[in-house]
């Protein structure tokens, strides 16, 4: 363990009692206007972009460090963070440029090696509400925005690896667990619905089989009310029905066996 | 790093290169007789049993260290592991006893404080042919043997909180993937594989439901012969449609959206 200080013009941050070759990264989807985005750093250094992680403290487990690195990064206290894969290539920290010239680069600092170090880092994923997040950079990036998931090009060390594998982890999970509480408006139209699901898989999906199988999952409340102001026949708004969608959470889809 | 020794009576165990911080915890699944079972060590100091377990090397990923470890304790080779949660409580290597009580007691060496670390552990699962696995036990410990899934008593550290969150993953797998290619023999009655999805549930699943949800999901091929030498009516035989039971591991048991 360290205990040093990055002096930055802007921040400092204590790498204090960090624990060596442990680091975490996160995937934060968000969804706006049918389009599936992704939190992204812009580096100072090299102006390369990376995802949000950080490093774990002596007295934190790693989701505690989760949070406190998202709640820096978006301003949000809680999010429902899933822990979704370890990666641990061991050359994966070395990709050129290396990390420490990546987060370092143009300073003199005494621990560049402890950067240099191989890390092994456990993904998060989280799907947010868009609209609640004030993006913030850290100490080694100058920007922090959402970027469309389809403009993501290049991020540092195998963090498009990382990415892929969250969004596979997301898709995966669509298929066993309800998706879209936090990320729709509190009525929605099942097109509306649809097109989440639509974004997120990348694909478009049948009308008809997908209100099939939705509704017949049971996860949903159909109102009394239509959406009003929409150019053809107006559509039935629908919600979640709360205490089946947690149900299906916890025991998926299918219900229990 | 550390570049270390442990002298033991009957084996030498090479501690070098292995990464501060970081093990490793496998919970192997095996199912015989209609009973899960958890291959498990007895540590020699203490008699406390543990899950097999270890270290990351230098130049290893954790997956590679995960199938390494569980070849020196099953003699298997290619072990379907599923990397499942990081455990990571500040306090979880701080239990009584303590790691390094544990497997040094009673030899004096020089790299107790090694043991002594925090350690996240990143949790895998596997599921076995019983048949096939030779259980050794490791350096530390004098027994490795399959234990009932219900006659586990208290285990090392966090270790029955680990084997909890696996069977809970592995339960929450059953809903979404399917199961058995590998447990049970090529052909098998329905009512074996209702039997192998009620043992790792731990309950009694309603016949008829079971026969109906499992055919509808299309990873079964009904043969043209009977289980012979049975009390009642010779039952049907089924083997999996291995091209579809393929695609419902990738695509889920839904199929895609």
């Amino acid at each position: 363990m360290k205990t040093e200080t990055v002096n930055d013009e802007k921040k400092t941050i204590k790498m204090k009692n960090y624990l060596q070759h442990i680091s975490l990264d996160c995937v934060v989807f968000g969804f706006h206007s049918n389009q599936l985005k992704v939190l992204l750093l812009r580096m100072k250094n090299t102006g390369t972009w990376a995802l949000p992680g950080g490093f774990v403290c002596e007295d934190e487990s790693i989701e505690v460090a989760a949070n406190r690195v998202l709640k820096e990064r978006t301003g949000l206290d809680e999010i429902f963070l899933h822990q979704f894969n370890v990666f641990s290539d061991p050359q994966r920290s070395k990709h050129n440029p290396a990390v420490s010239d990546l987060i370092l680069s143009g300073q003199t600092y005494p621990e560049k090696s402890w950067f240099d170090k191989r890390f092994i880092s456990v993904g998060f994923y989280a799907l947010v509400e868009f609209s609640q997040v004030e993006p913030q950079p850290d100490a080694f990036s100058d920007i922090c925005e959402w970027i469309n998931l389809e403009n993501i090009g290049n991020l540092m060390l195998d963090h498009n690896h990382i990415l892929q594998k969250a969004l596979e982890t997301l898709r995966m999970q669509l298929t066993f667990q309800p998706i879209g509480y936090n990320l729709l408006p509190e009525k929605f139209t099942l097109s509306e619905l649809r097109k989440l699901y639509e974004t997120i898989l990348g694909k478009e999906l049948d009308r008809r089989n997908f209100q099939r199988k939705i509704l017949a999952y049971d996860i949903l409340t159909r109102l009394e009310e239509v959406r009003l102001g929409v150019a053809h026949k107006a559509p039935v708004l629908y919600k979640f029905n709360l205490e089946n969608y947690k149900r299906a959470l916890d025991e998926g889809l299918q219900g229990r066996w």
